[in-house]
């Protein structure tokens, strides 16, 4: 008789959302470098980043103040969804044989399908606040796009979405979410840009990526006195509103009696892995025992194989000059299916604590991080977004390690978004043609533009 | 500023899920009708019913005890997504105007996205316990052929699936789902039943019924002294184990300090329905004054339009014959986007209740249906599938009369599942262009299998 017993689960009432979110700067061993303006080759003034983002985010952008308060219309729109559930995928260590317990953040449970919906609700409250109109953003895969197109709906404002093309067409259902909420969806690079136009001039099957997506969002926002620019990921006060995930990861495995050994989750630019895990950052400077460790796609390993310098957020060149770890704005991505970690830098906060040797990173094979995933999904029933599963192959490794060592780790990953509007490239995968499709990505060289991209500044 | 006063929520902890089925039988009027096996047009045997289903599936089939304790190890796969959440759509009250409140049941939180998890993890259990190896069943829009697929995948089953034809191409997605989970998925009708090979040679573009379903899957069970037919609707066992759905909200409705005035499902053969409103039923009999409607789609009017007699469960009539509203066992529904509801009857509990008074019913077309779909969607967050659609559709008609007549009333539906597999109906929705569809559908005229079906028994 099979093993029913297949989760332990920690739910915490709605009178537990935090009521603050977390803001790591003050706490970390030195301040960011500030924005350049790519124009005057300066550091970015105020006005600068009030001409591109809301004033409110801006503000945010710099604040050195450890907790802001969340505003009261946030935390009663976060309660339609939130806290989400802390489990423990019991099955699935109960498959592997490990000592260690794996527990998992589960955000799919918002209604736009992953932990995105925090930062939106957030960014559109405030847009809405100070008399805008519209917004226009960037996505990946979809999931930023469809939980900004949902919040901008509830907060009565139009939205504009740059999708990266590869996943404009293997992910038509985040568009099809994405237009039932309202918002009108492009895919970059198009025609309806200078920017886009040009590189589809130059490479007509230009697959896009996150940064091109930005370039052509930053190009309307500039044509638009009204609009401003949400960010998705990137930016300071998008990994801050994303600090609601590791407070209550923190309150949950209270409740659970246990204190984390490992803390996982991917990083395409870096909201989920800040969410994450940020609040606890100060308990590893403070000596508790905690690997932190960052799961990237092999075919985008920012973090395991790019370097800490000055380059461009954008492809383009147009959006700010920043300080972090890149692949260079102009390195173009395979078409690999965790759409949302196509990205070729990442956060700067992300990678001021790379730097600082606080944060770990592995990068895996796209076959290898869907075996992954459909393990989990075969034990745990819940289908993950490629993106989280990349912290599913990054958790079952350390599972493994541990049963070689017969330690009872507490593994703790961030399951950021569901994989439902991923299932063509499940499919994929049932039907064993993955690997051909990312052997076919492996064609281009990923170290080349590496050695290109010091060009770019 | 809009309001993000969006939801209120009563949520149970994960000890409250319910310890026992509630089963109507013994609280009705008159027992429910025999059903008769065909080839000797007699009242089914215990033999003849557990060779087409589990023995413990038989046996519950037939019991007249009220509670029915559920297995322990089923009652800890439960608590993967159990209990539910029981939501005050409040955005959508706003938005309606309406002085009443409009509550639902979320069942879409399940790792398969519906309801139908509750009895495919009981049958896998029972099946697994009485020594089978495999399942047979059939799905229409895929909802139960993925909870099945997961139950199986648990429960170490095989699992074979008849989903029918319009559904297999029109949501692709579902079935990406249960091959993921490891299922075995075949279109109905098939070429690989000698009932759906005849069935094509008459009809080459025929687009498959949840009748042609079964009859399929009824011929492999034949066919296979090893398998045995899992029933995703229609019998008393499968409704009864969806009670853990009312019994919970009865909870849920206490703890938020009001009672139903109207409690709403969608119908295709009923098990949402069952499962959301028998164990209020009693309370109707005993007087209380609740309005239990059944929402069903216009191109399948079972209960609105459809007669009591005997008829056949499935396509071929080799299935057991039974009493129930009915639109004739040979009527090929049209192609609408609710492929769950394409059932020519309905399960024989609901068609008693039905006829005895205790339920109403209600008929949409499908625009209508999708216009309230969007709405919810653009006010809650949450996508409802097409099916769950229609209960949304009668709320918010009744919450419109609540309007014109001033009443606070409590009005509850079971949003049954999220249609986020159904995105490409949206899309058309969005597009403008699901009128076409339907009114090219109802080029079928509703009415005509009705006049024809009195032939079949």
């Amino acid at each position: 008789m099979s093993n029913l017993n297949l989760v332990e689960r920690v739910d915490l009432p709605v009178d537990r959302i935090p009521e603050r979110w977390y803001n790591i700067v003050p706490d970390l061993p030195e301040l960011p470098e500030r924005y350049l303006d790519n124009a005057t080759g300066k550091p970015a003034t105020q006005e600068y980043l009030e001409r591109l983002l809301v004033k409110a985010m801006a503000a945010q952008e710099s604040s050195i103040e450890r907790w802001i308060t969340i505003p009261e219309p946030v935390r009663e729109a976060y309660r339609l969804w939130r806290p989400t559930p802390l489990i423990r995928a019991v099955a699935l260590e109960r498959e592997l044989g490990t000592p260690a317990q794996i527990w998992f953040k589960y955000e799919g449970t918002s209604p736009s399908g992953s932990h995105k919906l925090n930062s939106a609700i957030a960014q559109a409250y405030y847009a809405k606040r100070d008399g805008h109109q519209k917004l226009i953003t960037d996505t990946g895969a979809g999931q930023w796009g469809s939980a900004l197109a949902l919040a901008c709906r509830l907060m009565g404002l139009d939205l504009l979405v740059f999708m990266v093309r590869a996943s404009f067409h293997h992910k038509p259902y985040r568009r099809y979410l994405m237009e039932t909420y309202g918002a009108e969806v492009r895919p970059s690079p198009s025609e309806t840009t200078r920017f886009g136009a040009d590189l589809l001039r130059r490479r007509p099957d230009h697959p896009g990526s996150e940064a091109t997506a930005v370039s052509e969002a930053l190009e309307c926002v500039y044509d638009n006195e009204d609009a401003r620019f949400a960010v998705g990921a990137f930016a300071n006060f998008c990994l801050l509103h994303h600090t609601i995930i590791g407070q209550e990861v923190r309150e949950q495995l209270a409740i659970a009696g246990r204190t984390p050994d490992y803390l996982i989750a991917p990083v395409g630019c870096g909201s989920n892995l800040g969410g994450f895990a940020f609040p606890f950052v100060h308990d590893k400077l403070d000596g508790a025992d905690i690997t932190i460790i960052a799961a990237e796609p092999e075919a985008c390993p920012t973090l395991t194989r790019g370097e800490f310098r000055l380059d461009f957020a954008d492809a383009s060149g147009r959006g700010p000059g920043v300080y972090t770890y890149t692949l260079g704005h102009d390195y173009v991505p395979p078409p690999i299916h965790a759409g949302g970690l196509r990205y070729h830098g990442c956060a700067p906060l992300v990678g001021l604590i790379r730097r600082e040797g606080i944060l770990d990173a592995v990068a895996f094979a796209q076959t290898d991080v869907f075996r992954a995933a459909a393990l989990f999904a075969r034990c745990q029933g819940y289908l993950p977004a490629p993106e989280s599963a990349h912290a599913i192959k990054a958790a079952i490794d350390v599972a493994l390690e541990c049963k070689r060592t017969g330690r009872a780790a507490t593994i703790v990953f961030n399951y950021s978004g569901h994989g439902l509007l991923d299932l063509e490239a499940y499919e994929r995968f049932n039907a064993g043609t993955l690997r051909d499709i990312e052997e076919e990505d492996f064609v281009l060289p990923v170290p080349a533009p590496l050695a290109s991209a010091g060009a770019g500044l």
